[in-house]
């Protein structure tokens, strides 16, 4: 079965480009001694770790715990929750995860420290930890070299947790001052620093370079997306991820409509971009409105014009937000069906 | 189990407030000789449908066949698409739909048309069918009243298709000069306009006043959400789904993460607001940025603010793309946990 057939619309996943993409990042990592560990909230799906894993990555990233006890019950082991676990709910069922996983965590508060120690001793399991520093993007993390140094000597006192490094979100240019400092704050208190985890499919390459990361956590790598690509990290080429769809009505002379809306693509932005993803085969075409389940696209730049019933490639804005609407994505090679991947962790959000 | 025992992020459903909701819908149809028919794309619940139904609803309106299918198989049969169906896949799944339930559906082109007809007339099977008019919302439908009539004689002139009417979307100020004037054009060619459907909860209200409209679709009506306040046709006690969310840093004076990101409230804007959701216990919070897990709060504004560990209420910016990243939702009365819900037709794009 061709691409052609299918219906519509479908998001579809070309196996080849997928595999390109995770041994490009493993080679990337190799050749700068870093540790690959694919954040799986891209995918989610438990064949698709595997893939990457047997490629030579040191675990995977999970960002809530449904998707880690998923990928546990698949046989998948060492896994690192670069989120903040809060309340006792989670740490219950963080320490049950330990008990058969080897799990890493991400601290930045003592609250959530003391209550993830509280569990895990009780159920007698250990976790590493990496306390979560905000090196400039502004969203969680402590705030100061010196705050990461006092939060892991907290660490490092509570039974359950054992205390291995740090990490950001993303390796910003800024991010390896910030570390340093960290690093040797802990390191004057006697504490070592095993892992520092940067992360970001936009700056993924530039890691060697901007220095004091040893591990690289990232996910829309795998796929690739509209937002990569603004930001130089992806080409067409490497975006395996596209929504075929078909146009359903073509109300004027410069307006299509397909059968993608926010269901299917959400509506996320690409940063740098307009409209809400990039039609393959119009690419002068602006999605530039979407609803629930309709694409509305400005065709008056396009040098020719899709008809009713022609199928278009969508190139999503967003990887993981898109596949994680759908059940099921169809895998091809060259655009002959092989199957469907199943998105496991779909929806996981607790 | 109350509502603060649950584990977080969740999406809640009061049905005290569903049910108002639906009652005060069916009885401002009932006092305006409207038929209601609710769209079910906004709960994708067999349970909600039934509710509508029970209440008095004429049918229901589905975005998708995929969702007909659903909605069929629990034994719902009065069916309206109003959404367009193209291509052979399409066209032959609706005949089958259109052999068991009573089906109608809207086209906007003569290609549509004739593909349905020959695949309904294959099947032996009839469709009522609207012709879709654009009256100036600038999306699916027939550009002119006259197009509308020349659209509505190619409908009656072909087997398995029987013209009942006219449809749009929104309803707008303007409509009912529009549809008044396709409806006499298609008048004078000895054809029948027997259902006028219009729609859209924003101006559901003033149906009666804009005329020509005798049918009223309608779906966010029945769970309210921030985008339906700002616009004004629900009051914040009308917001029935919500999602409960912890905060689980809090790395600034004014800066708090919520576990409830893209992946849990979807990045859909609400028209009039800025931010990605209204948090009822801090209405000065501004939820100004979401990650897929994250969501980014600026509590600069607030008189007391939320700790590590606090639960919060959020009303999304639009609740039927927030339902449709969910496979369920809890359903409670006053606060108190009734079971859950299942978003039966939950990502059936196709």
């Amino acid at each position: 079965m061709s691409l052609a057939e299918l219906e519509t619309p479908v998001v579809t996943l070309d196996l080849d480009t997928v595999e390109r993409n995770i041994a490009a990042m493993q080679r990337y990592c190799d050749e700068h001694g870093l540790a690959l560990r694919p954040h799986i909230k891209t995918h989610k799906s438990i064949e698709l770790a595997r893939l990457q894993l047997d490629a030579g990555a040191a675990g995977i990233c999970c960002q809530k715990l449904g998707e880690a006890e998923t990928m546990l019950a698949a046989g998948i082991r060492d896994i690192t929750i670069p989120y903040p676990l809060v309340g006792a709910a989670k740490a219950e069922r963080l320490a049950r995860l330990a008990l058969d996983a080897d799990v890493t965590v991400a601290v930045d508060s003592e609250a959530s420290a003391h209550d993830l120690s509280a569990a895990l001793d009780r159920e007698d399991a250990e976790v590493d930890v990496l306390v979560d520093c905000d090196t400039g993007f502004g969203r969680t993390g402590v705030q100061s070299p010196d705050d990461a140094a006092a939060l892991a000597r907290t660490v490092a006192s509570l039974p359950g947790l054992r205390f291995v490094g740090l990490m950001t979100y993303p390796t910003l240019p800024e991010s390896a001052a910030w570390l340093r400092a960290a690093r040797e704050a802990i390191e004057a208190d006697g504490l070592r620093v095993e892992r520092v985890s940067g992360g970001g499919t936009p700056g993924a390459r530039f890691t060697h370079d901007r220095g004091e990361v040893n591990e690289l956590r990232v996910g829309t790598y795998v796929f690739g997306d509209r937002a990569c690509m603004a930001a130089g990290s992806a080409t067409l080429d490497d975006c395996a991820l596209r929504v075929v769809a078909t146009v359903v009505s073509r109300p004027t002379a410069t307006r299509a409509i397909v059968d993608a809306g926010t269901k299917t693509l959400t509506s996320d932005p690409a940063r740098g971009e307009t409209g809400f993803g990039l039609i393959v085969e119009h690419p002068e075409a602006v999605i530039y409105e979407l609803n629930e389940e309709h694409g509305l696209v400005d065709l008056s730049a396009c040098p020719s014009q899709p008809a009713i019933g022609d199928v278009v490639t969508i190139v999503p804005n967003h990887a993981c937000g898109a596949t994680n609407l759908h059940d099921e994505l169809v895998v091809h090679r060259g655009g002959a069906v092989e199957g469907r991947l199943r998105v496991a962790a779909r929806g996981l959000v607790r």
